[in-house]
């Protein structure tokens, strides 16, 4: 995996090496052309993240928070599928003025999600740039006897949940967040999941996905949509009201899910983990509305945009 | 893996999904969370690479064969262990001024390759930069009854050898360059290979490598050493001569591996593919040296660098 090798590259791989925890699942860990993993418990789920400094986070944010989030990013994803992530690989294009510290903090960040999630770290890439800080993350998860939970399951009549609040994450959450993975496993083992995603670009945009994926409709109940403190800050002077914060905000890396009706309720009534879940809505044939305020109104599946 | 899914990026994601080709492999593919692969027949060699404009292709490179490079690199990587590429990721980091043609010709560059060798396409994601075109690519691959052969394994008296010919791949070959996968896996399948992996920092660096994990020396034979045309058209006007370049220029992406040497004498009898391998060393207990017009002389182990 690593073309192009340099001094500075050997010293970064040397320090990741030192620090990455052993594993289980690696049987050739960094410093050879592939990891050499052993996944082999049912099917493997891959999912593959590119952060970009100007993007996904700016300048002034800390250098271990970035590498925190760009493992997090892709461990929400494996979460998403209601599995565990087990491998991640990480390829940075480092910009040219970088020292050696500045790379070995995006390191530090990266491995503190790993060992906060028991992943391991499993390999990369570096390369210098003349462009901004990016980081590409590709996190693996197994089965183990576990069913992946997709998009397409919604049926009419399940219950919309979500997990925490939404809005605002643009305030901090977004970079060092947690993603839910832990809750997430927990729900695919008590429950029947019928469909699963994590919330990356807004929740109406998200749902949306669901909802084509599902060939199915929903509708949302205003007054239950959990709304963060961070959406009521922004929502004062923003021009937006909180609620459309909740509904439209990227990166709040909560789980957005559906299942039985009854199972949610019960859910609810005995929650297996200490995150909020709320019930926001039910997957109806077709369409989506929102209703607030006594009203029915079409929901535009608006998120947040960056490649036009 | 898609966080903040846009408008363009969903039009990129209808783009690939079209034209990647079905495969067993890939249960659920391009659209959800995660892939999910069924890659359960023994380990997984998983590798990702990052290439950058101004550093692994200029700007003036046609844009499909940058996506066919993004491809093969990590081909390479998979094919250094012996196995076949299965299933591959690519996120792309676009410069805002890209139109959809631009990305577009990117992804059909990724897929040619993927056809070529039978790779699914399997997932991704996308993002505008104000810096240059980056493509990280994932690839991944599963032992199926072959062992995946590491950089450890050079013995003793092993015979070094490698495919085809060494230098000069600034001058074209780098782009559109022939991943040696068929190759690598018929000598998987064939022989004992004890030590293998891609030349992408140069003849001597990647050695160097084989030597460092195997904790052994070895002698090359310059006049054995296969240097390419373009290597000698190089060597006609860079100060250097055409035997510094085959063994120091970067992105060969050629194999180099050892194995006894009276398999390696039957191997150059009685090819197994057209693709030429000469043998080129031998392993021994310590150091780097080259034979060159009668004298035995210390080979430093220089490479392409570019994060120092």
């Amino acid at each position: 995996m690593a073309s192009n090798t340099s001094r500075g590259e050997f010293a970064l791989i040397d320090f990741i090496r030192r620090r990455a925890a052993a594993s289980p699942v690696v049987k050739v860990g960094i410093g050879d052309d592939c990891a050499v993993l052993d996944l082999s418990d049912g099917p493997i789920v891959v999912t593959t993240d590119l952060i970009v400094e100007g993007v996904h986070f700016d300048g002034a944010a800390p250098l271990r928070d970035v590498g925190w989030k760009a493992a997090a990013v892709s461990f929400s994803d494996v979460a998403a599928m209601g599995l565990r992530p087990e491998a991640l690989f990480c390829a940075a294009a480092l910009p040219e003025a970088f020292t050696m510290q500045q790379a070995e903090q995006i390191l530090l960040g990266l491995n503190d999600c790993c060992s906060e999630f028991g992943v391991a770290m499993a390999g990369g890439d570096t390369t210098s740039s003349r462009g901004p800080l990016s980081l590409c993350t590709t996190a693996l998860g197994c089965a183990r006897g576990l069913r992946p939970l997709t998009r397409s399951g919604a049926r009419v009549g399940d219950a919309i949940l979500v997990t925490d609040s939404l809005g605002g994450s643009i305030l901090g959450k977004h970079l060092r967040f947690r993603p839910r993975v832990d809750e997430a496993v927990a729900l695919n083992r008590a429950f029947q999941i019928h469909a699963m995603m994590d919330i990356s670009d807004g929740l109406s945009a998200d749902l949306n996905h669901i909802l084509e994926e599902s060939k199915a409709g929903a509708v949302l109940e205003a007054d239950a949509i959990p709304i963060s403190d961070a959406a009521r800050r922004m929502g004062a002077g923003s021009g937006k009201t909180p609620l459309q914060h909740a509904l439209s905000d990227g990166e709040d890396f909560e789980l957005l899910f559906t299942m039985d009706p009854d199972a949610a309720r019960r859910l609810i009534e005995q929650p297996i983990f200490q995150t909020p879940v709320s019930i926001i809505g039910a997957i109806t044939q077709s369409g989506l509305f929102i209703r607030h305020l006594g009203q029915l109104l079409p929901l535009k599946p608006e998120g947040y945009e960056h490649f036009r």
